[in-house]
């Protein structure tokens, strides 16, 4: 039986829908972060970083989000989420979800949780002003570069797919107009369809 | 044929370390960040990012060091490099390399590379003196709950370990002594004392 721990609003979205895509069995319990409950000494237990997602198994827990995705895809090969015969597409599924936690994630992240980074108050106000542009240029490099269509790998829906959906969920709140980059608007949609998305979104609802 | 690009003093050289673990065949090509050689034509043909590390292999270009360390894991498979045949361990593999990528090497980002996320002169400021405290947070999480020992899998060297040691050789320029991680610190030593590390050291000087 796995546990998976999550929170509204975070990028442990994608691998909620990645359990759902999967048909895994799982528990979802709720942290809330208004509350600081992922500083809470129980959940420090479960995550020492204070960070969700993280997925408890039988073996331990897994924290991070691609760690999450491969794991989930290999856990449940019938469910084809990741190239696991192609070690070169798999590679390219991972450098994805690498660029999204390393790059894109982190620019994000700049606007709500600068703290993390300066003490400053007027630093922080001077990152949150340059998250937009940042945004603006990750997002031009997946439109132009790393989104092949219909889904991130091609032909092929993989974890990496609702990875992106999770991220380019959060462009209206960093001031970017999804609209601007067509073909994300339309992979957006496409996973707004799926019906383990809807069932992920119900969940955190 | 592999064709590695790679840049002194980054973090390409846990691939580099990986490639030469692995006993592959590859050629190093290296990217002159003092010509910003990595924002060249040339170079943003092989990698719109701009960055390194960079693996060209017969099928196409991989980026992004968890997925080029994984990557070559899985193509030399004697070389042992990750436990391929257990999907929790390989996830806790990959948690360690994702929490590198998106936490510990952005940490350090923000005293050499601040510009990536603010403008103001002041703010870069106020960001280079928080990365020594950010980086003896990520330094005791990793001391105390996530390297087992000697090797960061434990028992089983594996390419989180170059990983692990690439990072670690920071924490001097951003004054922070190794040497307040015992554990870590051995690590270092470790790995400084293998031949594929010395190889791979001598490569890039």
């Amino acid at each position: 039986m796995l546990t998976f721990f999550y929170t509204p609003n975070t990028c442990s979205l994608a691998s909620h829908i990645a359990l759902e895509e999967a048909g895994a069995a799982y528990e979802g319990r709720r942290i809330d972060f208004s509350s600081s409950e992922q500083r809470s000494p129980a959940y420090l237990a479960v995550n020492p970083k204070g960070r969700v997602p993280a997925l408890a198994t039988p073996r331990g827990v897994l924290t991070e989000t691609p760690a999450i995705l491969a794991f989930v895809a290999q856990s449940f090969p019938d469910a084809a989420l990741a190239p696991l015969d192609d070690p070169f597409l798999f590679g390219q599924m991972q450098a994805f979800n690498s660029y999204m936690c390393s790059t894109v994630h982190v620019a994000h992240a700049h606007r709500v949780r600068g703290n993390r980074w300066v003490d400053d108050a007027d630093a922080i106000l001077a990152m949150q002003k340059k998250v937009p542009e940042t945004m603006v240029a990750c997002f031009e490099l997946i439109e132009n570069e790393m989104l092949r269509g219909p889904w991130v790998l091609g032909e092929r829906y993989s974890v990496a797919d609702p990875y992106l959906f999770t991220i380019a969920g959060w462009l209206a709140s960093d001031s970017v107009d999804i609209a601007r980059f067509p073909r994300v608007h339309d992979h957006y949609g496409r996973m707004m369809a799926r019906p383990a998305v809807a069932r992920a979104l119900a969940a955190t609802a």
